[in-house]
């Protein structure tokens, strides 16, 4: 802490409009205009940011975890007062603790085993013999189908839906025969899992999601995908099945994943992108494709779809120079 | 009109079984042919196409829009009875005005205002402070979480959850800590929000849906978005956070658009486009890239994969003739 | 069966922990080596894979069929007691055969038709005049919109939303006009629908699923599509308006196919792919494009950004050649 001691703040707030109870961050160069005028009371920054500004200044290593963790303290979630709904439905021996919620409309089936301070939101569906570790809040309409289990402090939103059928189907003839999906979901420590995002369960074994782990939105986990733990996964990403992903990994939105490969960890892979074989070391990757104005783009791809032909006329042409060239030695 | 004044219709129906009381519409010239047989009392269609058309005509510029206007009328949403169903939640000090319709096993949270006619569907869950305009719809299993605000007429498709957090976290060591989401959405007047579709809400500022924006289903809008007026987005698009698109813009299905980026009015992308970088000017942009026969298509893709080198071999092929022309000049 | 004729299973396990009464299957030869090690009490498989085994075989032609349907039989769904929860809530109208199941928060609108050994799951929404028959199941969270008809035997997982408005409006000026989205959807016998899956109602026509197909979570179906019977799509593949999918076909996850196409029968797509016209010849079509390391990705990305350049510099080049070819014939 640089500056006045006595500072007081109550809250956090973006730079541009911070007041005097109020502590920013700045955690990149870019915003150092905007931290020049602002009016926050304390301001979170690197020694490398804090050189050039007067006000009262937290100075850390890593402003935006700093920021984080102050902000959680200020900001904790809201909680209801622990206590099942008169309009919940709870199976005769599935069992609650005391300190858990229940809120309206929600379901729990026989068998399920619900943790001290853990919280069912309004419209949940919890499975038979499902169990949900300590501290664990579920938002409203979440499913989570028999048999899973999820660990302690972890965060799943709205509309998520974890433990239905892996997509498992055998050829017979022009028909599909459903493979039962008899695994379970096995979900980690301190795991958030976005908004209407999918988990499928295994086949036979199960799907296992690490410790730390963060989903966005919108992701699909197929059948027996194992993810390590910390990997963060931005929305629209999905990945499909018998896939093992490494630990703190990243993965940008909309990429897709194919079945039965192997990532290792620490790999980071751009947004759109499309991972088609196993990737054996750290590192970043990519096939995202920028779009650009499509009268360009369209005579650009429409030579993708010829660019085999390009690549021999480019040989040829090569060929044919060298035989030249031979034959007109100077 | 040109034709008799005096017939009635009751219905839309499409020009291939539409029927004396149907009235249908011809908005591309592909379908004159279906327009020589059709058997409607009145078709709608322009001057152009009326043209050879002998049958009764309502002519006018706009024939897909007119047709719109029509059938909404001809065909008005049904509509419940007003008034709170007995298994529905309310909480106490949440207000819902008289004529509005709360469904069955819909939960209101304290301090939320429903306004007139608003019709709250079956399963859905509005949270603390949420305020929700005249005539706005929800259907089935929607969620709106603590503080949003929903603006007059709009309509949400079931299942869309509007409000969970914005994917937030800062690296701390292997850990992600997490980034307290306390923005809002805040959704303008005349908006339509697709099934499944997720809207996050801001890490401290807002996300801001504007006026008469359409969203497709399973859209994804992450935090501190921000959609010009009349914009509208097919579906399975995500936008990553920070991003802010300009009005009258329309996005086809599947594209992806990365964070932190600035798109200009009346821009418009093609289906599985993905954007990587800020568009200043109006137009069209593309990097859809179109299935072709797979022993093709690998051919292409792994000459892709080394381009740059190719591109290597015609630079140096070209340094090479130039040469070798100048030394044989004739 | 060849071995002991006697043998009692009464599950089925992977290989690799499959115990005496265990019943497990060998697909692929790159499982021979588990083969060699396994517990198994039976293990069904191929003539060519069973010659290098000596334990219990179940010898035939299609083993994943044989074991999907075996695991059928030893794992049958859990099935709830037949009737209504006091806690759904059922129109006076609606009818609901004596053998079904209506789970607690589930509601049926009036005059639907619920048949025999349906199953709706707990929070599900039917709509008015919907019909679903027999034993077809619903999971948690379902929504079918009014007029739906769901076939015999199907399967819907938790949060698939089956009817909603398809995305139909018409410019007027800068705004959109809404069209009303009158048509249904029809859905044929033993056909399973994904996790938070989408399928609209069509515009004037319905949208349309063959029996026997397969959608995988997160797949979007627009207004008026159809499938055709026995097509199976993976994940998070959408597919727009008004395209005629035909039968047996297979997509890969993360698909966009755009709209007013028609796909012939027994077509298959890669995963990732965009599918931008009609397909009228079975194969297998693909524009899949594997991510690679950055820094050798964005060199080639650049370089297809100036692909038709490039062609160009290269007919120049072939053109040059000739010419001064024909200028120094020895």
């Amino acid at each position: 802490m640089r500056g006045n001691p006595g500072t007081e703040v109550d809250h956090v707030a973006p730079l541009h409009r911070a007041g005097p109870r109020a502590i920013a961050f700045v955690a990149s160069q870019r915003y150092l205009d905007e931290l020049s005028r602002t009016g926050a009371g304390v301001v979170i920054l690197s020694s490398r940011d804090a050189a050039g500004y007067a006000g009262n200044a937290l100075i850390v290593d890593n402003p935006h975890a700093c920021f984080a963790k102050i902000a959680q303290l200020l900001h904790p979630p809201y909680t209801q007062p622990a206590g099942v709904a008169p309009t919940a439905q709870i199976a005769p021996d599935a069992r609650v603790a005391a300190s858990a919620t229940v809120a309206a409309f929600a379901s729990i089936e026989a068998g399920a085993v619900i943790g001290e301070y853990v919280v069912v939101g309004p419209g949940c569906h919890i499975g038979r013999n499902v169990e949900i570790g300590e501290d664990t809040r579920l938002l409203a309409n979440v499913v989570v189908a028999h048999d899973c289990h999820l660990g302690r402090c972890c965060l799943v939103q709205a509309g998520a839906v974890i433990g239905t059928d892996g997509f498992g189907f055998a050829r017979d003839g022009e028909r599909w025969q459903k493979v039962p999906q008899l695994g379970r979901v096995v979900i980690g420590d301190d795991v958030e899992i976005g908004a209407n995002t999918t988990i499928d369960r295994g086949a036979l074994d199960d799907t296992v999601i690490g410790n730390g782990v963060k989903l966005d939105n919108q992701v699909h986990i197929a059948h027996n995908v194992r993810i390590g733990d910390h990997t963060a996964i931005a929305a629209c990403v999905g990945i499909a099945g018998s896939t093992t992903i490494g630990a703190r990994c990243t993965f940008g939105g909309h990429i897709g994943i194919i079945d039965h490969l192997t990532i290792a960890d620490d790999v980071h892979v751009t947004a759109g992108s499309l991972v088609t074989s196993s990737i054996t070391h750290a590192g970043i990757y990519s096939s995202s494709l920028k779009a650009q104005p499509v009268e360009e783009w369209r005579r650009n791809a429409a030579r993708l779809h010829h660019l085999d032909e390009l690549a021999h006329r480019v040989r040829d042409l090569e060929a044919m120079l060298k035989k030249f060239t031979q034959e007109h030695k100077p």
